[in-house]
């Protein structure tokens, strides 16, 4: 039996999500959970999380061997199994073929900065924390100029082994929210740090470090030494998966 | 010199408020950083908070001895001196005669629940997770009965010494906002655990357990053990202090 399942996590105190011998990670929890409910099986996820990063709405399969409950019952028998920091949100029956990382039609990344000008203890670990105000519109103009199908060579981790850095964001919005910025990306696939490689890079256009023209050279050379800091993992969560 | 100052706290990892020798209090943490910036001094808060309870605009008082910086600078260096779980948000000079505990006229507590079915590992520590829909229109309509001055015995733990029990509520709001169900208790003063026994209560009602007339009872009887549980402190954040 092969289920599908909606998983939620605060990864402040996983090294991610792949599993890591000795190491607590959200494969390791959600396998060992799902082991003591069906006996034998196996977990696979979407994609791997760096440690510190965040999901809303991860999507993994659990293949068991020959163990079974009916989908409605599992997400709180799995959750009655799990730690408190992770938990199985929605769960349904999944054809044999489906796989969660290479059925992946796209996702939404949402990304959260802090910038106001003393720092919020209750937002440690949960977003990054700038102490000058950003300027969002100039933020999200700018972010336009990544829509669209490009390579993102330059908006990868260095050592990534990708065939190929041609990605399609479908969009970009950044906006106020409560006392907080949100940036929302949704796109067919991310290279390694992707998203975090944009959002400081949109910080370094709010403080005029970097403008329109260079982001549009970024796409055309792919000199990942040219654009913005990798923003930090704790501000970012998996929103959201499409099939 | 004494000054006034607004201190944001993540409640988990504290032992509440108040100094235990030997325990991680916000005071100990507060009196610690202020001690290395001003030397001798003490440090004084508007209220004790147990353990778990979170702030978002608590009010202490620092007396130095012949310290000072300017009142603006304050926040800063502070934070700079406080673990991540705490910060000072804004600072002033103080009257010589102010104390953050006896002059203030009212306090805003926010109470926050989460009562989505499948528990939410991002709010752990941060909201009390209950697994049935809640009635927030029911709840906000029963709150009504507390507003006004009476006598709060009933809604006050076992064993706290206090001459009177009789408080002002000003208002009492029940809205869902996201997520989450928001208690917004605006009053002159609380007694021990008032407001998480108010939210158990107020939770009773959604659940059939009390009813307008139990409310009413309670009010008139001061009788503990029929009020609701004391919501846990998880959900509970000291909003702000009026003077």
């Amino acid at each position: 039996m092969k289920y599908r399942i909606r998983v939620a996590f605060d990864g402040r105190d996983f090294s991610g999500y792949q599993f890591q011998p000795g190491r607590r990670t959200v494969q390791g929890e959600l396998t060992k959970a799902a082991e003591t409910l069906f006996g034998e099986c196996s977990v696979t996820g979407c994609s791997r999380t760096d440690a510190g990063v965040h999901a809303t709405g991860f999507v993994a399969s659990i293949e068991t061997v020959s163990g079974s409950v009916p989908a409605d019952k599992l997400p709180l028998a799995m959750n009655s199994l799990l730690p408190e920091d992770i938990a199985v949100t929605d769960a349904s029956v999944a054809p044999g073929g489906f796989h969660p990382r290479y059925d992946a039609k796209g996702k939404h990344y949402r990304y959260l900065i802090s910038d106001s000008r003393l720092r919020d203890p209750l937002l440690r670990g949960r977003a990054w924390q700038i102490h000058t105000p950003l300027d969002v519109d100039l933020m999200n103009e700018s972010a336009q100029i990544l829509v669209g199908e490009h390579d993102f060579a330059a908006f990868c981790a260095a050592g990534a082994a990708v065939k190929s850095t041609v990605r399609t964001i479908f969009d970009i919005k950044v906006r106020r929210e409560g006392g907080a910025v949100t940036v929302d990306v949704y796109g067919n696939g991310f290279l390694y740090n992707m998203v975090r490689i944009i959002v400081g890079t949109l910080v370094y256009v709010s403080q005029g470090k970097l403008t329109d023209d260079d982001i549009r050279k970024l796409l055309e050379t792919g000199d990942r030494t040219a654009a913005g800091i990798t923003a930090p993992p704790d501000g970012l969560y998996l929103a959201e998966v499409y099939y």
